[in-house]
């Protein structure tokens, strides 16, 4: 497995397919770039999701992220796209990704952005 | 864009209206005066919301907070009128903003006021 | 005003009486006098109510709650009293009051009492 | 009133029985012994209930708790053990006791119980 | 009772089964091997169930998470196993088990997973 | 030994003169009141000191601040006289009192004085 | 005493100038304007000194800090210069003005400036 | 090794007598009764020391400060018997004894003794 | 001013050099690629200083750690090139750089170098 | 590189050796297994240290502490050992080993155990 940023999301079999359990990822290690100012941005990515058939390779999973490193991203954008690649590599039953995002210009910024497969979300996960 | 403050918010494009986010924006850099005595207030102004098709603007909401630094407002008033502001100005799903104001004669005070675009507010974001 | 304890609570009109929002006024600086051993007690006291048409105004917050200074109180009892009182005054959609002694006898004590004007309270507030 | 270790439970009226209001009384002060290897365990308390016509008194709590001290108990059944013995004394609408036991050999262990006048415990207090 | 790692669980009679209440145990000594690279793993488990007939007692319970001390398990496996493996020897009324693995290549990752007896999990424990 | 503050503070023997030795007591239940508005002051008081032949008795301790709760008072003043009337009841070899006051308008303040038997103070204890 | 922002220091006479003791005001309330953008600065200021005949009266440093609001400082001059009004005002032993400003560009700035009346500063109070 | 409380303390040989190196051991489960109301004490002890040709046995150490769970002793004395029994058996370069007593009529009490072999103790381990 | 990352420091004279005084800049949003893997490291600066004729200027600081981006480097290598170049920048009396990098394989490792204008260095700032 | 565990500590040429500096690496993934009982010992191993003209190889140092997974070891000589190898590898000027073990029996240690190039250790390093 290479170590390059990639967009590229691996996926391993769910062991436990029959019973619905969460999964919780977090990394306090993502940077992007300001899409205004081309300056770096920082922030912390929150994965949480009940898999169906498919898990997310953590390996793959920490090259995507790397993979935004040299991109410029909005804060929205950035979170439900992350949401959308997750949730089209996995299938899961229900996934939740959070950033929360460093202070700029004395304001701290999270987004929130949940999928689920039998429909609207109807609340948290965790 | 002018760094003067401004009672203008400005808004762009929700990235995904196809889906129900939420946006949390926190700044601890707010102060007002204190109507009755007319020394200086401050305090911390939390804007949580799940944006429709328009989002705002950061910049904007900055210099937004900033207008207050002259003004005398009760915390009550202002809680209820930075909402309003804010619900005018970008037509949110739903929104909560929530000041936290620092100890005054040993009392501290919060107000938390929401608003949800269907009707009555159910419940408490986030 | 005079800067004397008080059992006289004042109030203001709400300014935003067309919406639901919570004020929630909180003081570590809570004193009065144990019935039994006519010894100092220390508490915290949080006030968190839903107003209707009025306001709790809080220098005579902080005058009432300087009242119990040398008064001699049970905490259960002065925790109800404290609601009763406030919702006399500010006739609140809902509210609530807490206190949390400070240790005594290696034993740390909350009193927790909720009021509602539609009815039977039915969950916390914040 | 005798400070000695005792097992009676005390109780005074409650001054506000007209309405559902919580008590919770905590303490890290509680030691029992292990029942199989006779080496003293200790431990933190919580008591949270809702008072019907009577509170209990905190004095006789406390040389209640004490009365383990020399006692060989489990920590599930001591944990229930003191609900039991706090609503035949008292008759709470609702009351939880929590119990916080302190490492051994590398595990924690919490039990939490609960009694509701009116049928099965439908939720945690407080 | 031999101190040797076992995947030998022990029960003991629940001594309170008339009422659903909770036990909680939690180890921050949890360690076993990546079955990729054959480095050790590091985590805290928590298991959090409602007893029916039968307690876990603790000591097999440490002995059993001993025992992985040398497995080579992934992150989602072994949390569903441990889940497994306790509900075969105590059937609980309801159980959680919450894996928590330490940060390996910058992401931490949480797993938790539920079973109830009567049917689908509804809700968390605790 | 009565139950009234007062502000005669009792001693008893050192049991272990012949060592230098330190003993802190710290009280969060502080109260006297502000001579210049009358309003009550509220702080944590912290006596830290290396006793001679006699030590300070806790209880007369606890009547002697209590003594403060309706005299008006300065911090920096009242700091002080707490140190000059512990210095004259017990002689230590050392002894600092430090007061940490309540905010009041924004400012929060602390006062440190610390006395030495055999010349001016070098340095903090503890 | 006007409620007006002012660059005037008032004192009053130390109660105790025969012991050198520590006086500590901390404010979290500070503000003033970034001189090179014009846009609002937020900082702690923490004042810490050894009073010789004079002590710093605390309104009048309320007052002094408000007096920096609208004007345009840089964190290094601005904290220097509070501690040369400091002095010039209250002549103390030993003085330590410290700011610790707002994160700015993801940058947090600290100053610690000191003075001693009998030469070089030696080391940091408390 | 019996399982009895003791007030006998083992040791070992140190395995490093040739360095000068610090241990410190700390119980939140020290228990004992106040000699004056015959109530249950507890406080927290730390013991830090530099072993000269012994250390003091964990287990036995134990053992002995279970032995205390019965007696009544004061606060300063008890802190200065621990250190003269730990001297006597361990004979250490340096030691250090920290006892911190939980809250009794509001105040919290610390008391800390030190020895060093070669004379007077002239700082603080660790 | 550009924005873009530049090894370039830049300068502003010392508004008070008559004072030896401390200037602490934190920042957690450094980055860097290992050297070996290639792939990103992460971690926290804090320089502190003591300026002698010349200050950093914050902006050109923050496009200097920017510079690091896409460079390979080692912590200890990356933590004493940074404390050199800010020496040979700005002249300070004294200078310390301290790097605070994230876990890998399970350690985390800080790196802290110091100058002094006068020889060596014979402590830690602030 | 090998990964499997392993007593041998390699090094690299310090890149810095003008200048004392000082290196922190700190893991809590220790464990060995206790030599009395057989069970398994975890704890948080802290090295600091000033290299000469070597540093200590992170990968080594994470396979040499690997290596006491089966070994059985005392607190106090697992310390001083890590200590006495690292020394022996890379001949620093000044080094400390911080070993914080998990509590056994309600009792918890630290071990600390110095080393100077030059003579008999003055201080703890950081």
């Amino acid at each position: 497995m290479a170590t390059q940023p990639s967009k590229t999301l691996e996926t391993f079999p769910n062991p436990n397919p029959e019973r619905d359990y969460e999964i919780r990822i977090q990394t306090s290690e993502f940077t992007a770039v300001c899409p205004v100012t081309g300056q770096p941005d920082f922030g912390t990515i929150i994965v949480t999701y009940v898999p169906d058939t498919l898990c997310v390779e953590l390996k793959s999973l920490k090259l995507y992220l790397w993979s935004y490193r040299g991109e410029g991203v909005f804060h929205e954008a950035v979170t439900n796209r992350i949401l959308d690649d997750l949730v089209a590599a996995c299938h899961p039953r229900r996934m939740e990704v959070r950033g929360e995002f460093n202070v700029r210009g004395g304001l701290q910024t999270n987004v929130v952005a949940r999928y689920e497969a039998s429909g609207p979300s109807t609340g948290a996960l965790e």
